[in-house]
């Protein structure tokens, strides 16, 4: 069973300045109300590993100290049987007029497809207590103290 | 431009148990380790509404006492230019050789296709301070007091 993705825009990361969000024109509509939110889920489509190979990837050892060799469910590689990665950020600035989205941090490169994005709930969202392996534990906190 | 999605499991619900996720023979190693994270991720596709209509739907009105018409990108409604539905979850059993993931909570019905499993990394998924719309407000937390 397969499904069709569509684009719904591009990331824009340019030296020097945020990074960005350009929404298609067609899709501008769907950011009404979009400021009301300060962080947004953006999933992006990590379109260098759309190859046979990458999506074939089930296992792979973290670029991080003290990692072992993982299940690709266990890591956020973007090299994995669906290339969609999942990113936080901060809604910094935006124009719905002209579909920009500025943001704090996108660890997606310049001219990345954009697949979706999804207001930031805390009620569902953030799980404060939740447990990671001992090789995650050092990861620099973006958001939390 | 559009990218194919492929299958990687499936939701199972049943009447007076725990919700699962089965996921495919081929992709039961991309598993491994997999029980050192407590919540993870999971992405499905919200299959009933793969048509031409929901997928050119860019605003609608939440089913939330108070909610205005906003854009799709500010909700989290599963009719949306791509239906891919996000949802965390905690792992409350696991059986890596039948390919079981046991879950305390999905919100997708039974049968719904499973696109991709991600741990939840509280360093760069936890946002304590993310501010919502007031018509969000009145959700119940899951996970947070």
């Amino acid at each position: 069973m397969s499904f069709t993705l569509q684009q719904i825009g591009i990331i824009q990361k340019a030296e020097s300045e945020a990074p960005k969000v350009l929404i298609k024109k067609e899709f501008r509509p769907a950011m009404l109300h979009i400021n009301n939110c300060s962080h947004i889920h953006i999933l992006w489509w990590a379109s260098d590993r759309d190859t046979p190979e990458d999506r074939r990837h089930v296992q792979g050892t973290p670029p991080i100290e003290g990692a072992p060799l993982s299940g690709i469910f266990a890591t956020r590689s973007p090299a994995r049987p669906n290339p969609i990665c999942l990113t936080i950020s901060k809604i910094i600035g935006l124009d719905e007029e002209e579909g920009v989205l500025i943001l704090d941090h996108m660890d997606a490169k310049d001219g990345t497809p954009v697949l979706d994005i999804k207001p930031y709930l805390p009620s569902s969202d953030c799980v404060n207590d939740a447990q990671v392996p001992a090789w995650f534990l050092n990861l620099r906190p973006r958001y939390t103290a």
